[in-house]
């Protein structure tokens, strides 16, 4: 029998990228196109379909080897399901993606949130290939996360786990409030958001640094700083990786997973960031919820999504 | 074709408790015969077999009928493997489980360690029965964890999953040593051993209490004191019940389980204690992983152990 393949859907607010991946979860082609945020529901669906129908007809692979189509989209979601609660960036509402789209593509769909999905990319063809039990952040305007058990997402049982970026971690005298409503998030410290929160309350109360010149602080200005020894930048990114690293030993204690990933906008502060991580977690978790643990970054960058939404299909 | 039984072992230092579960959970029988510890590892792993085959004769069920036996024991396990590597209580190193009851009882055997195989029986049978995803917390000398997701136990990828007790919860200024080494451990405060430290220490230190009049305080000499209005009392199991919560709270990010099972000694002190940990969890959790998730009583006690060994062979 003829090789299966997996086609991916990531839908952004702009654009709709569609991928396939061969058995071994190898992005082998990928197509984007416009989502049509603005032309509505009918047309969002549509585009989707046909991305996905286009990708396949322009490969050199058939119709008939397509396993299935999985979608990773951000929103609040019924996963089992494949319904679309609510996308607010997409505008949609109640839409049960497998009802519209399996007609019309004779296909299993699957659905997950954007996180779960790039987590699941990265456990099985990027920086957690071979390793059955991940745990995987992004921190980029947030902080998501997904989790991988056995290869498999962790939905939980109203697809609300895996939020890493709540956890609350910060203790209650320096926690300030998360866009969540709670105190104390992780990401209102280990987000870019939050760095560069922190940054501009520094500079607002007249700490000397030289993020003080910078016209629109973003997080590369104070990793910059911080690697140019600027100590108010260095103490900023300490702070974003302690509790990141903190987490973790949280995280380590509950899930025992052998690797944490860790990706988005942030993480490519690189190996500067990853130390002091590991640092943190080092000294925080219990020996034995240590042992061979590793603390990586994600290595498929932007394609996580699309690759993990093909993996949907896996069983 | 006749129903299946499973053989469930909770192997204690001074007693091994037998039982046998039908294909509900529901426990039948149950047996109970010293584990002679000071015999050795020949002697106690002698009687493990001889209590397994005792109790099937003594039923109304065949041996045929036996789908496997399942082994609960505290120590450092190889879980895949079957192996006990250090049982500190029962003097037990590199032991073989499955290699030396298997060819003896003729039937696939499964170790699993005591929270694990506690949680499970709650899950299976108990407080969780027909709930998919739960965590339970098991509040003795120590907290003990286990978490099943899916109707399985996650063991993570060296078998530490679970270990809520060591939850980094309780804020640096406020933490003392955990007995892993760690500081700040949801065990110092919400166990038992953790509950009498903090009413000892309020007596040593001239706190107007009742407890002051106590001989040996007891956890539950400290519950008592609380629900007669003893202040330093409630303020001790206020705090013990605080960081549980705020422990469930991390949880539901990670996992969003939909129902907490709190068990062990500690529990017994009812609803004033679950009352609180609601509250604390209600107050810290986002709206979106708190729908839904209940927080409830262990139903099973002691017999969770032999329900969730049982349970073990389990597919």
């Amino acid at each position: 029998m003829s090789e299966k393949i997996y086609v991916g859907v990531d839908i952004g607010g702009t654009t709709i990228k569609v991928g396939i991946c061969n058995e071994e979860g190898v992005l082998v082609q990928t197509y984007e196109g416009p989502t049509d945020t603005d032309k509505g529901t009918e047309a969002i669906l549509n585009n989707i379909a046909t991305y996905a129908r286009l990708i396949v007809t322009e490969s050199t692979y058939d119709w008939e080897q397509v396993e299935g189509v999985g979608v990773g989209i951000a929103g609040f979601l019924d996963i089992p399901n494949g319904i679309i609660k609510h996308s607010v960036n997409l505008g949609l509402r109640n839409v049960n993606l497998p009802e519209y789209l399996e007609p019309r593509l004779g296909k299993t769909v699957r659905i997950n949130n954007d996180a779960n999905v790039a987590a699941l990319g990265e456990a099985w063809a990027g920086a957690g290939k071979g390793v059955p039990n991940c745990v995987c952040y992004t921190l980029g305007t947030g902080v998501g996360g997904g989790i991988i058990i056995n290869g498999r997402i962790i939905e939980g049982s109203s697809g609300m786990a895996g939020e890493l970026g709540h956890i609350q971690i910060v203790p209650d005298l320096e926690a300030i409030q998360c866009g969540c409503g709670k105190m104390g998030c992780l990401e209102t410290v280990s987000s870019a958001t939050g760095i560069i929160r922190m940054a501009k309350d520094a500079v607002a109360r007249g700490d000397r640094t030289s993020l003080a010149m910078v016209d629109h602080i973003m997080a590369k200005d104070v990793f910059d700083a911080a690697k140019a020894g600027d100590e108010v930048a260095i103490r900023i990114v300490s702070r974003a990786a302690y509790y990141l690293g903190k987490s973790m030993s949280v995280v380590a204690v509950i899930l025992n997973p052998q690797r944490f990933i860790v990706g988005g906008g942030v993480a490519k502060a690189g190996e500067f960031l990853f130390e002091q991580i590991r640092e943190v977690f080092a000294k925080l978790t219990p020996e034995v919820a240590q042992e061979g643990v590793e603390i990586v970054p994600a290595v498929l960058g932007n394609n996580a999504g699309v690759v993990g939404a093909a993996g949907l299909l896996l069983r």
